[in-house]
């Protein structure tokens, strides 16, 4: 079904989503379009977590914001219905995560803000049509995600490190990815850092944090782009009293073409 | 002086480098003005080139091509006189080295066609600009230059390997690097490698065959660049019975504005 899903329309693999059937990752998935990180908050933290996205933009690239208590927002897809739309979601309490959950509807409430961030699954396809394969889509897994010690600015209640997903190149194929990512601001754009897993604060490259690992063949250097993670580790930090994301690698699929979102 | 030199017009810094005075790189001289490295080559081996020049774009960006026997080149500055306008001029015999001179009064042939390649310094202004530290104008040495294993396209009579400039710089400044030369694809572009020098068939980074070593940091990888000496790699290969080029890192500084030149 996955090959299937990459040539459906978003509304289409958004439906089939909803029957809760799709388990993995919506790497490549409704080829083209725009795919988003999700973080739900109270509206009284709302307006802390707006200022740090707007500080922290590689790593939190906000496309849409909600209406208190309202699941949609149409303006990244008529019918996108986010307490359904997305495979898998993870609940947290204080900061702590108690639970994975397929929908929503026990854990929706009326002032709860939903927050839409760009995810680096966006550029994986201007990455393959650039003539660069992408290892976690070879694979067939979901991309390696890493804690880091790069501190996010602060932004009232909110604080703490980027989470960061990793791909390797060769130093040419890495070089032509930075090209090619810088065109997409709203999906993380240009990676943050390559080579020395270490200067990141990551200790093993064989053990992501979030995701499955990927081989990383010789002659190739791992590239780190900012994570839409990044908030999922934020919580932990700040610890809001409820919260909800999407799962890592588990996006909402956007009626947004990619193409539409880049710079130049 | 060459401080000077900097913040005088290219026409200025010509009418001194006439005098023969100037004896260093050209490097951070007429800021913000388009550099050319130099292949003088017969008349009757210059297709031969202008072709490879079109086959390898990267290492020999084409910016003037003159009338043979004709030492100016009025589109790239309206007084240059190629035969005295660069601070040294290397002279081969069947492809070897034969002399060093600074101006070519005595070599000037009626059959000579010179042609202009854009040069990495263009970027560097450029690579400041944005904020980045270039090391080999921070050590006010010549930029470190390496014979590598990369095979140019052959063309006609011409063959050879690419000649490669370094700098180094972090990751995240390596990042920004290959986004700002991105934009001077007339000035080698983006790199066409970094890390690794043994990749690239480099096997001592502190011995450049060319320029000067710099100092690379604890944290900094090595970032390399296609560079304007090419040409005299490819002429000590192909061997044409008589060739000028510039001193590696004494370039001919035009009348043209980098920007000009830079693409978006």
């Amino acid at each position: 079904m996955t090959n299937g899903l990459a040539s459906l329309s978003p509304a289409d693999v958004r439906a089939f989503i909803r029957t809760n059937e799709h388990k993995g990752s919506t790497s490549g998935l409704a080829k083209g379009y725009l795919q988003a990180n999700l973080l739900i908050l109270p509206a009284d933290w709302a307006a802390d977590f707006l200022l740090f996205c707007q500080k922290n933009p590689v790593a939190c690239p906000l496309i849409g914001v909600s209406e208190p208590g309202n699941p949609y927002i149409p303006e990244l897809g008529y019918d996108i219905d986010v307490s359904r739309d997305v495979p898998e979601y993870h609940v947290f309490h204080d900061g702590e995560f108690s639970e994975a959950v397929n929908d929503l509807g026990q854990h929706w409430r009326d002032d709860l803000v939903i927050f839409a961030l760009g995810c680096s699954f966006s550029f994986e396809d201007a990455l393959m049509q650039a003539g660069l394969k992408v290892r976690n889509i070879e694979q067939k897994t979901n991309v390696s995600m890493y804690d880091t010690n790069i501190a996010c600015l602060p932004a009232g209640k909110f604080s703490g490190n980027m989470v960061v997903s990793m791909r390797p190149f060769t130093p040419k194929d890495a070089i032509r990815a930075i090209q090619v990512t810088s065109r997409f601001p709203k999906a993380h754009g240009a990676p943050v850092h390559f080579g020395s897993p270490e200067t990141i604060g990551i200790k093993d490259i064989t053990q992501p944090n979030y995701g499955e690992a990927v081989d990383i063949y010789d002659g190739e250097v791992p590239v780190f782009w900012a994570c839409g993670v990044t908030p999922q580790n934020v919580v932990r930090h700040s610890k809001p009293p409820f919260c909800i994301t999407h799962s890592p690698g588990k996006m909402l699929i956007t009626d947004l073409l990619n193409n539409a979102h880049a710079v130049l």
